[in-house]
Order: structure tokens, then sequence, then C-alpha cells
């Protein structure tokens, strides 16, 4: 049964190597090779079974994930995996985990010595984004040499810690440092919170899960915990102090370690989400593109068979730009790759020069493209029609355990709002001929980039790079323009900046997108072998240029950048390259190499024979073990025997 | 402590009279003491406690479920509820049951007069809008006068039909019906599936529930099912024969009952579904608005307390569209309400000439203001931060909770092309003389929409509800014949269609919004009593319409409706706006009447008392049971004690 192929016709459509297009998605041919091996190792393991974990209550998902994740440490000892093998692992095995943090880069050396489990408690009931308003204190106390942790308030308290609540022995605690009287803001500190030999907490801690999360698998795999210090003393060496110090005698001491090192971390940290965000993205576009295949509503002629809903346009036009999407996220991830190694070797030079663009662009790519992400699964649901509510689509599951990204390790409308003052300030430095770099070089060429008409005359003309290039690069500009004059009327300039947020939001995300596509286009400018490849991945290039300039549409014509008769040949020009997207689509998400057990999907299986598995899978809820359901001689019974007692009903 | 009111200053600031705010929201004093007395009845009744649910198993949800169906009825019949009554009572349990479809309208009398349980089994595993593509058979056997219901093949089972899986012990069943070797299309039977006696699946009958769906409770209290029959037999006269009809020796009858009449029917049923989408977007804007009075984030000057989000303009600009919106649904489902009247008191009369267009109507809201709904529950998840995504925020089971709504009872992008097939139909006519009606009437002015210009010189002339009116109207008419032109260049109109499809659907929303924003305008030429009520109800009206108006810029430039410069005004006006709703916000919220229970949101509660209550509600998870979790010993544990056999990792 399982030989068959639904998916045999569409497979033999593609115009392309899908071996070659499969290690351009992966980024190399190594990558590829230990991807496809680890997710084989996963896909194969009976301990890793995931496809009931929509129907195990909340403490049975959570042993589950200890015992996954124990699984998981042997395997990676035993098979002696590298780091990297160890971290591709990991992911296939999609449960969120302790580990997932415990592991962490920075972690991971004091965790392997101490024979901890460690997690980082920053953030606390009442105060999420703003580091500076934490409100725990680590008060020294010069007589014993020691710090006494401690939660003042009700909304001191340590919320959201992954692995905090039920598992991590040791936490990094941020508090406000307190010496004498005097408070030096948030510092890190390292808190023993559990015994070592019982697992109990020790005293004046209070620790717990903080409860169930959105979806029924999902996160709830994690326990995301609250903390409480009640004057809990810890020795003064368990400050981080790599940044700033205690002496002995209660002194405060801040290092001469250029504070901008944190940032290295933060652009790190969000590489790794815009490269997991391709992921997810694909994995989504997987699922919808092959069940569109299957699927059929309508358009049956003479009897025949209905019309496979991949045929339809207005399914082309939600799907296609969001498999386009993920090519675009997967190469600006990559290239991030070598962002952070650029910016990583000029710290150590003690060149700050890049950082803040680095920084800036980050932060935006890390907003747009997990926010984009988010939409993408929940759209990618829709196109699946009603089986797309089920959770064996993997879709909903995928949704809630992926959505959290838009708000961890920076909120994305306040990550955006950081673009937008940056690129405020480099309008704002134009002038002064110190010349934008990086991703705001296009700046530089500000006055050609205000008068540009944009020369597209016919349909095709929208496929030259070139030409939408130009066009994405003036809208963005005009519109950081016109944000700058627009703040400039306001006598405080902070005042400005609050009221005209909105606009700001959207010159950040105009800029975000066009850092995106220009990635993609130099993508296109390498190398690429493998018949059809690169032709293919033009196409998709092109595709998500021209959603983006339909969807915001009114960014380039009220800016000029663009006529109205140009934004309708580009929309003629999109529905041109769905066509030529259609024949290749089911091989272009079989390049993502996704195995079955890792989609988790009944409706995105390989061989498409999804009616068969769904009517299986059905069988396996709880509810059907039993055909009379439980509670049906109490409550079903009694309605079924009375007799009306009143006719006013 | 439950005495405080953390939000007692912001309803001070309130510039209107909530108490007649809550009649206009219910749409009559009648209407606002049932769903107040109803709403108080289910709240102060501890079988109805669902704070809960989202931690119990499948099982256990369902039996909760059953329990309080049977309570409800109970309740019903005790208390001689009328109708209406029983219909509020039901809705406020809030948590989907079996009796939602048992009690629905048309099954009612007969589920009564026969003391059964039903439901209706239409969608098949295979086939879900297009009806005429069901695949499960009838045939007529004249030797015994009985109809033989077969499902041929794995995608004729029945699959969805809620209350079918667990609990039904009657469907009416769509099949095909065949008489000899005639096929004469889709017809309803009545099917006996379980025994009166146990329960139990009568002979032939597979029945079964479908699994898991979206999120944790949600919709899995409720048992959608699958079906199948194998040569089934069932009497003649359980055909239902009220359009066509089947005579003792097998001749097919078409009864002279017009077909149309299955239009009303529509026209009802979506009615209630745009009065629900209205409900259930207050509820989510009703929890972000609180919680964002409520959160603290950045903006602390000299050590004082942080700034309130809700004054951010990023907020204000994310999340006040939406509460327009949810009062603009109000009142559209209100003049739908009327529309149905009308449709009936006509249907009566045979007068069929304004069915169509009120199903287009009909069909056109229900699928915009369902879709705006499901996307608005989540961006007001995303408004509250991380704390949205805990489970007892409310917001996640209520988005997963609502979403099925896009899907059933017609697809929404189904629906919105049945609409813009009726704007295609329309324009074509125009110049045959035969007036537009109803919702496009306005399409009879051709000419005068195709020359005008927008006479906005400064941004308070956007608060002019002509000046928006006619900007929509020639909008929408714009984008419909420029539909119209780009398809008469096509020589098979159905191929055309097809292909412009994208393009359609676009023109069919903008007639939609134009549809809500008159009928809001229309509300608005009413007597509205109450101080400052009426003026309250203006200002979100013209932000409903500046918001969109921003929103799809595009549409509105590129069809020389407005200018660039005038967009930008709309822009300017539409943040004053912002700042007039600010301190009425809260008491805007409240005018929706919701008790705490029905909101079923920490976030949300109606004191603000929001960090206490979450911490209370964290130590209720069954994670917290017990210090040490369940697998400690067996997988966390033995990690700790090992020391590392490798140093490769």
């Amino acid at each position: 049964m399982e030989a068959l192929d639904y998916h045999a016709e569409e497979r033999r459509k593609a115009e392309f190597d899908l071996e070659e297009m499969k290690i351009v998605w992966a980024g190399s041919r190594q990558n590829y090779e230990i991807s496809d091996r680890m997710a084989r190792l996963v896909a194969s393991d009976p301990v890793f079974r995931k496809d009931n974990r929509t129907m195990l209550s909340r403490k049975d998902l959570f042993k589950d994930t200890l015992r996954k994740a124990a699984h998981a440490w042997k395997r990676i000892i035993e098979l002696r995996l590298s780091e990297e093998e160890a971290h591709m692992l990991r992911s296939y095995v999609d449960q969120p985990a302790f580990t997932d943090l415990h592991w962490h880069e920075k972690w991971l050396p004091m965790a392997y010595k101490m024979q901890i489990i460690g997690c980082y408690a920053q953030t606390e009931l009442g105060h999420g984004s703003n580091v500076q308003g934490l409100e725990t204190t680590a008060t020294f106390d010069p007589q014993t040499d020691e710090f006494v942790i401690h939660s003042p308030t009700l909304t001191s308290s340590k919320w959201w810690p992954g692995g905090l609540g039920k598992v991590s022995t040791h936490a990094v605690v941020y508090a406000r440092l307190i010496t004498g009287a005097q408070d030096h803001g948030v510092h890190g500190f390292i808190v023993q919170l559990r015994s070592l030999d019982d697992h109990s907490p020790l005293p004046g801690i209070t620790v717990g899960d903080i409860g169930m999360k959105f979806g029924s698998g999902a996160y709830n795999s994690m326990d995301n915990g609250l903390l409480r210090f009640d004057h809990v003393r810890i020795p003064r060496n368990q400050m981080l102090m790599r940044v700033s110090q205690v002496t002995r005698e209660g002194k405060f001491v801040q290092s001469d370690v250029p504070r901008q090192l944190v940032y290295g971390t933060m652009v790190y940290v969000r590489q790794t989400i815009v490269s997991d965000a391709s992921c997810a993205l694909a994995r989504a576009v997987c699922i919808a593109t092959r069940y569109s295949a299957v699927r059929r509503q309508f358009g049956s002629q003479n009897g025949g068979p209905e019309t496979q809903v991949i045929d339809y346009k207005t399914q082309q036009s939600r799907l296609f730009p969001l498999l386009a999407s993920a090519y675009a996220f997967r190469f600006v991830g990559e290239w991030l790759k070598w962002l952070y190694a650029d910016v990583t070797q000029r710290l150590q030079a003690n060149d700050f020069s890049t950082l803040p663009e680095a920084h800036a662009c980050t932060a935006g790519l890390k907003s747009m493209t997990t926010s984009v992400t988010a939409d993408a699964i929940e759209e990618c649901r829709k196109l699946c029609g009603g089986h797309g509510y089920l959770s064996n689509s993997g879709l909903p599951e995928l949704f809630a355990v992926y959505i959290p990204t838009c708000t961890y390790e920076g909120d994305n409308v306040v990550l955006l709002l950081q673009v937008a003052r940056f690129l405020m300030k480099t309008v704002s430095q134009l002038g002064s001929g110190k010349k934008p770099v990086g991703t705001t070089a296009y700046m530089g060429r500000a006055e050609h980039l205000m008068q540009c008409r944009c020369e597209v005359e016919r349909a095709e003309d929208w496929l030259k790079p070139s030409v939408i290039l130009e066009a994405f690069e003036a809208r963005a500009f005009r519109m950081s323009i016109a944000c700058a004059k627009n703040l400039s009327k306001f006598s405080n300039p902070e005042g400005g900046f609050s009221e005209l947020s909105p606009d700001l939001l959207e010159a950040a995300i105009a800029h975000c997108q066009l850092i995106v596509f220009s990635k993609y286009i130099e993508k296109l400018q390498q190398d690429i072998p493998g018949k059809g490849v690169k032709r293919q991945l033009e196409i998709l290039c092109n595709v998500y240029a021209l959603h983006l300039l339909h969807k915001h549409l009114g960014d380039f014509v009220t800016t000029s950048c663009i006529t109205p008769k140009q934004g309708a040949l580009a929309n003629e020009q999109l529905r041109l390259l769905y066509s030529q997207v259609r024949p290749n689509a089911i091989t272009l998400v079989d390049a993502f190499n996704y195995t079955d057990h890792y989609l988790g999907s009944v409706l995105g299986c390989y061989n498409g024979n999804v009616y068969q598995r769904l009517y299986e899978e059905a069988w396996k809820d709880p509810l059907n073990d039993t055909v009379v359901p439980d509670g049906y001689l109490e409550y079903v019974r009694p309605i079924l025997k009375q007799h009306i007692r009143t006719a006013r009903l």
C-alpha cells in the first residue's frame, strides 16, 4: 500500500534537478547529508514517536518530553555526535524541552562542568521587553560577602523562563544589583534552585510551572516556570562579572569590556531565529502544497474527477508567495550566518563600526520573518480547508508552537521600532557626509532614489531584477524620508516618534523587505549548479518581489515609485509566474527533504495517501475507545427517555 | 480584595453614558435584560465552570460537555425559559456541544416529537464545499419500498458533522438519489444510527469521532464524527420530500415548491454567523483593551511607573480599528436580521426578486466578518504580549474555537467568488436598464461614480460620512468595472473568471466593506439616546472607515478615487481619532456587558487584578500537583548523576 505514490504524476512534471535543489536548500552538500542522516535517525526511532502527542494529558506530555530528552542525550553520546549533529538531532525530535535552553551556546560549558541543569530567569510577571524595569533585587551584604536575592513584589516573580518550572537545578537570575543604598541596574547571578540530591526546592525558593499554553501539545511539553525568592543568599562569586564586578568591600566596578559585546550574542541568536523561520514556513508550505495537489473540489467535467485545488488561481495566489518566501528567508538566513561571522571577527579586532547596522538589520529580519511565518502557517492551514483544522494535519500544533517566536528575543513591534530609529538616524546623517553602510548603503544614493522613475512598459519588464530592486529601494527610501520630514514638524522629537510610530513601522517593514529581496538577488548571482535549479529560484524570486509589490501597492504608488498602470502590469506578470511555478510546486517542497515523521502531518505525507490515513488516524482518538461514550448513562439517556413537560420550549 | 477596581480611573474618564451604550450594543432594552440575566445565571452556576477546561483529557472534556448540556436542558425546562432565553443561556455556556446542532431551528420539532438526538450528515471525507460531488448513495428498491443507503468508497465516508461521533441517534444524511439506473442528484434522508435502548450503532453503521482538533479545549468538546453505511435500509417515507419525491413505483417527481426557498435558510444561518462574529470579536477586543490598560512597558520617567501600553500609538493603531470593527459588525448584523425578515415576507408572497442580491450580500458579509474576526482574535492575543500565549488569557481557546467559522456554512473564499460573480452580473446588466437593488443600488449611479473626485483638502474633511462613503462607493465600483473590463478580454468567460479570480476577490471585499460602512452610517442616522453615546459611535465609525482606507490605500489611489495627499490626510485624521477613543476605550468594551465567566480570561477580568490572578491560576496546573515532577527519577536524575564519558560533545 505504502508503495503507492499519489504524487508520482506531479513529481514527473518537475523541470529541475531535485537533488541539486536539496543541496541549495540545505546550504551545502555536507549540511544536506548531516541533516538527512539525523532526520532519518529520529524518524526511525520509536521513542521519538509523536503522533499521539496532542492526546496526552499535560503530565503525560511532560513525562514523555523528559523521556525523549534523556533518550536524545543517550543517543548523542552513544553515537558520538558532533555539536552540529546533536543540534540537528534535537531539532528533528521536534518537541520543546528544557534541553533546548540548557544546551544553549553560552550556558553549555558551565552546565557540563557543574552537572547541573540551568535556565535563564530574566522576564518577570510584570516585566517583559523592558529589562531595565525588572524588580528582583540582589543586595550585597558585606558582612557575609554574599548577595541576598529577593522578590520584593508579586510582579517581580520570575515568569516564563523555559525549563524553570520543574527541571532546572540552577538559574542565571537577572536582578537589580544594590550595594549600600545604590541601585546599579540589572546584572546576572547564578542561583541554585533545587537540591541535587532529591530535586526539592531549596529554602527561600518558590518554584513551579506557569500553566497551560496555546494548543494541546505544542509548548506544553516545556515547563515554563515561575520563581520567587525570599531573601536567598548566594556567595559573591556567583555574580556574572564579565561586564561589571563587586569587590569584597562592596565597591561596584565597571569593567572595560565593551558593552557592545552583548550585541554579538543578539546577532547570533536572531540569526538562528531567521533560519528557523524558513524551516517552519517551509514545513507549513510543504503540507499545504502536497494536500492542495491531492484535494479536489468543483470543476468536474462530464462526470470526471474534480479539479485539483492547486490549479485554482485563488489557491496559487495565496500559496506560491509563501513558497517563495520560504526560499527567500532561507537565503537571507544563510547570509546572516555570514554577517555573524563578520561581526565576530570585527569585534575581536575591536572594530565596532558595523555593529549598529548589523544589530538593526538582524532585529528587523527577526521581526519580519517571524511575523510572516506565523501568519503564513495559519494561512496554510486555511488553504487545507476543513481538514486543516484536525490536529493530525500538523498545522494547528505547528502554529501553536511557532507563535511565541514573535514575542521572545525581542517583541516584533519593539524590534521594528528599533529599526525605524536606526533608519531615522541614518537619514539625519545623510547630509553630514557619513556614508551609510551594509544594508543601508542604498540610502547613500539619495538623490537618485528620490528622482528615479520606474521604466516598466510591458508586463515582462517586471522580470528584470534591477528594475524591481530600484522600485523597492526607492519605496523604502522615500518612506523613510517622508517619516523624517513629518518628524521634523514636532518640537519634541520623542513625542513625534511616538505619535508617528505606526508610519515608522511601515517604513521599517519596507526596509526589511528590501533586505530580503536584495540578498535573494545576490544569491542568484552565485554559481548554482543543477539542471533548471537556478531558473526555478529566479521564478520564485520574482514571485516574492511582485507579490509584495501588489500587497503594498499603496506604498509604491503614493511615493510615485511606480504608476497604477505599472502596478497592474506587475499583477499580470505575477499571474504568469504562478503558472510557471505550478508544475514544479510539489518538487519544490520535496526539496526541503522533510521526513513524514518531522512533518507530522497526515495531509502532507510524502506519498499523498491522505484519506486512507485520515481514516486510520481517527480511530486512535481516546473517544473511540468505546462505542458508547462515557457519560451516556448519566447525561444522554435521561434526555432521550424523559417526556417533555413543557410545551413552551 | 475583589472590591478593588484597577480600572476605576479609566472608567471615570468615559465621556458617555455606559448604560445606554449597553442597550445600543444589545440591540434593545429587552435584549439587554435577557442577555444580562442569562449571562449571570450561567456565571453563578458551578456546573458551568470552565476555568479548568484546557487541562482536561479529551474524554473528560467530552464527559464534562455532556454534563453541561444535560444541566442546561434541565435548567431551561425548570425555569420555563423562552426559546430566545434558552438560546442565550446555551451561548453563555460557551462550550460547543451536540445540542448546538440538535437544537437548530429546522431540526427542533422533529427532535422533540421523536425523542431522538439528530445531526446533519452532509460533508464527506473527500467532499466539502461542493455538495454536488457527494458520493454516498440512496438507491430505491421498489420491491421493498425502501432506500438502500451506502458508502461506496472511502472518500464517501461522512466526515465532520457535529454531534455525529458519539451522541446522535439519528442523522439527516445527504446522498445521491438513485432510481432505476438514474442519478437524481443529492437529497436528504433521515437515518437512525444508534439503538434507542443501549445507544449501540445499528447493523451496517460504522460511526466514530474524527479525532483531536485545534486547541486543547475549544472544539474538542464536540464529537465531530465519521459515518459509513454498508447497505442500510430505510423506509421510503424517510426521504425529505419537501422539494422532490419518489413514488411507491419508484418514479422521481420534482415538486413545484420553489428551490429558492433554500436560500431563505442560508440567509438566516449566515445572519446569525455575522452576529456571532461581532460577539467573538468584541470578546477578544475586551480582553486586549482591558489588559492594555493594566500592562505597563518602558517610558518610566524619574523612576515613576512605566507607560500603560494602551497609550502607545502602535498599540492604538492595531487595537482601536478592531474595537470599531466590533461595533460595525454588530450593526450590520442587526441590519441582516431585518433583511432576513424582509426576505421571508417576500418569499411567502412568492416574490423572489430580491433573493439573489440578499444571498450575495449575506454570503459576502459572512465571509468578510468571519475572516476579519479570526485574524483579529490572534491580533488581540499578540497585543497582550507574552501572557496572551497562556491558555488562561482566554485568547488561544477563543481563536481555536472560532476559526472553523471561516470554513463551515460556505468556505470564505468560495463565498467571495459568489459575490464577485454577482457583481459581474450586475455590472453586465447596467446598460440594459435593469436597476441594481439593495446593497448594489450604488452601482446605478455608474456615471457619477466613474467621474467623481474626492474633495478632501484638510484632515478634518475626512470626518464627513458622505465624503468617505463616496470614496468607498467609487473604489468598489471602479474595481468591479476594472474586473469586468479585464474579463471581457477573454474569449472563454469561465476561463477568464478563474484566471482573474484573485482580482475578483479584492473587488468583492471592497464591496463588502462598503456594505458594512454604509449600514453603520444608516445606524447613526437613527435616534440614539444617552449622553455622548452617538458621538462615540461616530468616532468609531470614522475609525472603521479610515483604517480600511489606509489598509487598502493602493485600491483607492490606483483607481484615482483619492490622491496620495488625501491618503496622507486620512492617516493624519486617523491618529487624531485614536486620541479621542483612548479615554473611552475601557468603557466602550464594558458596554459589551460580558461577565468574567463568559470572557474566561485572567487578562480581561473586569477589575483588572491581573497579576494576582495569573499567579493563583498557575498553581492549578496538574504539573504543580507535585514539587518533583513525574519522570524525574527515570529521566532527569540519571543525567545529573552520570559522568561525562565523552569530551567530544
